[in-house]
């Protein structure tokens, strides 16, 4: 029944999605497999896009001609530049999604490419053969040929949705759990293990007293995701702030004993970042209030979810404990939270193109892979695709570093050295983040991906240059431009900047903490009428870059000197148990991990200093 | 955790759409629960509302303030009134729906009531106590209680899917199957049947030639749904017509051998007038082609509903015979077809208000009750809201008759007559169907509706009083008006009409079959403008009534008379056994149904007109 793939994606979510786009903007037949043609793109958590390490994630797979900024950009109600009180390196852009909306302009972009097919049903099993998969089959017996497969199953695989003492088989919930796929893939030598989510009750939006809680509203200029012209965002709809209370957590202890968490049933282990409101409380027990983030879950809905309220207590008791909240005083609940384990493969049985080093041509990404977040799954999604496009094209694989990419630290992270837990992105989680802003995300990523001549990457290459062009032509003026004394030292007086005594260059005014362009032009006509030829992106950039240049620079130098030991390849046959000199944990964990280069074996924990210049001594340096 | 509900309406499809919302617009507090919030209103099968007689009930639900023909207004794609070319008896309005902006619409619709809360979870039993309901039992072991429970379950009572040789649980494609409320039921008392269903497959609109098929543009001016002002509809999107073939169901017979309709695996009778392919080509042996009906699935997806190929026979024969179908030569399928069966309830079980005859307080209403199609859903579903708000008011059951509407035909039949396979609505099983037309919908419900004080009806009352003093108006000047001979002889030429001798008046004249007040204006100035003043909706129904007021007549006279029969109340406690001169199958068949008049016994199957004149005696007449 059908003819022969290039490759096959297994799942609809947000990783499934973009490794489907970006597999099929390389130049790949793709056919996307999924339970459900109605859920695709579904946002089974809350109805947001971005935030603190996360906006970035999605400003770098905008920037390679992913598709999550583009969809988020039309169908955004909210938007918000978090953190942008601190440096640069902090910004995180961040929306709320019409949930609705959100899956349904996915679906569609995905439909209007030529390249990809769709088939709703479950895939059950793969077929290897020799250590390589060929396709996948399907629950009615089907068998769907392939060249590469990616496997991207969310939290459905043997999906157990526990609330209090009960617990239920399901994907989501109201949605079923796919089976068979982990047994074969144990049975072929992989290790898995269980993991645990969990999502808050849904709420109706006409039984809470907005005016008891703060209210949040969007950026008054509100910015967007992605590098190409989508559109403006107008209409904002604001979110809420409330919090529990020890009136809260009394209620919510007395479920305590039903507990899934705490009584052994559930074993996977949750979400450090994204905890429960029992653990909160549990590991929390000083504090007596949590903050609670009301999100509306679209336009043209009442839904409300409840963010922070995340809970697998039984049902009543979830309810009860609402009730107590300021504003939740007569709250209707549309379905309880509830905690979901499911299956992951430890992802250091993956290489860094994210194809499983035990079977060829098959790979993983999303929350398979023990990460959590529609960004680090979306990310990996695209990274895979871009992979398994490569590998049938017997090309090098595209790997990203954490010198240039969120992406790239994510991947290196799970590839070296695994998780225990869902893994979250964080700022702090990169050694160089001045440098991995989400304002230059297409300036590091769009001519990597250009290159690989992926479709669709002319414009954007155009577009970037463009931008580059424009930075440097500021930076130029700036270095040109005299500012005179007479003119500045008013304002420099509002924002409590010392005078100029005497002229000086733009480049030097503009290193001052609180001086921006922006502020500026009113004052300066010649700047004003400069920067009228330029766009905001590029301003934003070029400011960013002379403000931090110092510290850019230094990082950069830093980055280099890392780098060198990412060059020093190590490969896959390298015997580490013949290399006495190296400690005997070190073996093991570099025969364990095979890293690809020092750089890596340098980040696997139980790998010395020590042992890494033993290897730098064995490979000829 | 639940507050007492008035109504609580189990199932989220077209039924229980429009039972919630005509419970609440009575003014009861309705809770609708459904397994999945993102599936309420979805279009299980064919994306299309509307259609022969089953357009004049959607235009019924809307005269009663129903919501299908709003929705649908909203949210389609194309409009055609079909066989506009017969009387306009016959005259049935069909739209083509974007299938998921109508679930969106109808979800907005429901969430803006503030009478009708949500909760999302599987329905498992039902609280009862002395043969009377008080509330549901869900899956999670809640109880939600309630004075009255509306049934809508659709095909999800232990809904199990076949395709070929496989079988799997499930109440729609990818989608969980309901259970535990039929073995309650049953151990209540209740007889269940199983009915069975099926849907052709999807395919991927991006891989048929259009150009090889027929295309079936929507109507010139698009008509509407709702006599309430919704938008008019504006860029159509067309259907195409394609044909089976011999070679076709060559391929399809292959499959024959694997059929689970012909092999006996599938024990429920599917819908008669709906046939799967399989079944087409079984039973019209001698016909080598049928008709395929290639619907559009929306404005912004590729997927295509192949109405006229419903199947189960395996789906890679599914797939074969798909390809040798003009303009399907190179197809994709997204799905296969598939059939399901699902438990009903013999309707006969059932009261004219929908409430069962054994558990008081408890409705049934749509495809639980034998019946096929959204709209016959829908309108059982709105009579059933109606009725349980009246039963907890203590008030008289709202039942339509066979001479006042379809929805009245519909009831009465399922009631009286029961049926053994799904139920289709049908010109032809309304005895006075001149009566029940669709432009006169609202004449005839709106008034019954606004008197019960249904929320809403005032405007819809207003709207109606000022239709009937336009078309009394209209129906004054036509008797007034006499037209020239020399003004609209060259016309009457031009339609090959007999040019008058002489004046006549306006009114004999649009007896004539080819004289449309619309065609006439041009050549009369004074009706011109006097119709200038008066809706189009009025001018339609004037002519319509004015052109066929012989058979009108005639009708109403029997209509009448027949509707004498239904006013001699026989009541529940007749005894027939013990009224000798009634034939002994009749009396088995009237204690078995217990009519609740001479009208209702005298269409029940075995009860003679000699038993009639039995029983007219025997009440006093």
């Amino acid at each position: 029944m059908f003819a022969e793939y290039d490759v096959i994606v297994v799942g609809g979510g947000h990783s499934g999605c973009e490794a489907a786009v970006a597999a099929a903007n390389m130049g790949s037949k793709v056919m996307l497999v999924t339970m459900n043609m109605n859920t695709i793109a579904q946002m089974s958590c809350n109805p947001a896009i971005g935030g603190i390490a996360k906006g970035q994630i999605v400003r770098e797979m905008d920037a390679m001609n992913g598709y999550t900024g583009i969809v988020t950009d039309h169908t955004m109600i909210q938007f918000r530049m978090l953190n942008r009180s601190k440096g640069p390196a902090m910004w995180s852009p961040r929306a709320q999604s019409d949930r609705m909306e959100f899956a349904s302009k996915w679906r569609q972009m995905l439909e209007s490419h030529p390249l990809i097919d769709f088939w709703q049903e479950m895939v059950t099993g793969l077929i290897v053969r020799d250590n390589r998969v060929y396709g996948v089959r399907t629950s009615l017996g089907l068998e769907i040929p392939s060249k590469t497969v990616i496997l991207t199953n969310g939290t459905f695989l043997n999906g157990l949705i526990h609330i209090g003492a009960k617990k239920m088989g399901g994907g989501r919930a109201g949605e079923r759990a796919a089976k068979g796929i982990t047994a074969q893939l144990e049975e072929l030598g992989f290790e898995s293990g269980r993991m645990k989510t969990g999502t808050p009750p849904r709420v109706d939006g006409r039984s809470l007293h907005w005016d008891r809680m703060e209210i949040q509203p969007g950026d008054e200029h509100p910015n967007k995701f992605s590098f190409t012209q989508t559109p403006v965002l107008k209409n904002q709809i604001p979110c809420h702030i409330t919090y529990t209370s020890s009136e809260v957590h009394d209620e919510l202890k007395k479920g305590f004993k039903d507990s899934p968490m705490f009584n052994g049933r559930i074993r996977g282990i949750g979400p450090r970042y994204c905890p429960s409101i029992e653990d909160k409380i549990d590991r929390f027990a000083d504090r007596n209030r949590h903050q609670l983030f009301i999100e509306p879950e679209g336009r043209h809905t009442c839904e409300i979810y409840v963010n922070g309220f995340s809970s697998s207590l039984p049902e009543d008791v979830q309810y009860k404990a609402l009730k107590k909240i300021e504003g939740f005083e007569d709250v209707k609940m549309f379905r309880p939270g509830y905690a979901i384990e499911y299956d992951f493969f430890p992802p250091q049985q993956l290489k860094h193109n994210l194809e499983t080093k035990r079977i060829s041509n098959l790979f993983f990404a999303g929350q398979i892979n023990g990460t959590t977040g529609y960004e680090e799954a979306g990310g990996q999604g695209l990274m895979a695709g871009i992979n398994a496009h490569l590998k049938i094209q017997e090309e090098e694989p595209f790997v990203l570093t954490r010198y240039d990419s969120y992406i790239g630290v994510l991947i290196d992270d799970l590839v070296n050295k695994g998780t225990d837990e869902p893994y979250r992105m964080f700022t702090s989680r990169a050694e160089f983040r001045i440098l991995l802003r989400q304002d230059n995300a297409d300036i590091r990523l769009t001519p990597k991906v250009a290159a690989l001549g992926m479709q669709g990457m002319e414009e954007r290459m155009a577009q970037t240059r463009q931008k580059l062009d424009a930075i440097s032509r500021i930076e130029h003026f700036a270095r040109d431009f005299s500012v005179e004394p007479g003119l500045i030292n008013p304002y420099l007086e509002t924002i409590n900047s010392s005078p100029l005594p005497q002229k000086i260059k733009l480049e030097t005014l503009i290193l001052r903490p609180n001086v921006h362009f922006e502020d500026l032009r009113p004052y300066l006509n010649p700047l004003d009428d400069f920067l009228n030829q330029e766009s905001e992106e590029a301003i934003n950039s070029a400011e960013i870059e002379m403000k931090y240049s110092g510290y850019i620079k230094k990082e950069l130098e830093q980055a280099q000197k890392h780098k060198r030991l990412e060059e020093v390849s190590l490969g896959e046959n390298v015997d580490y148990h013949k290399i006495s000199s190296l400690s005997m944990e070190g073996r093991e964990k570099l025969m364990a991990s095979k890293p690809m280069n020092i750089g890596q074996a340098s980040r696997i924990s139980g790998v010395s200093p020590a042992d890494i210049s033993v290897l730098l001594v064995h490979m000829g340096r």
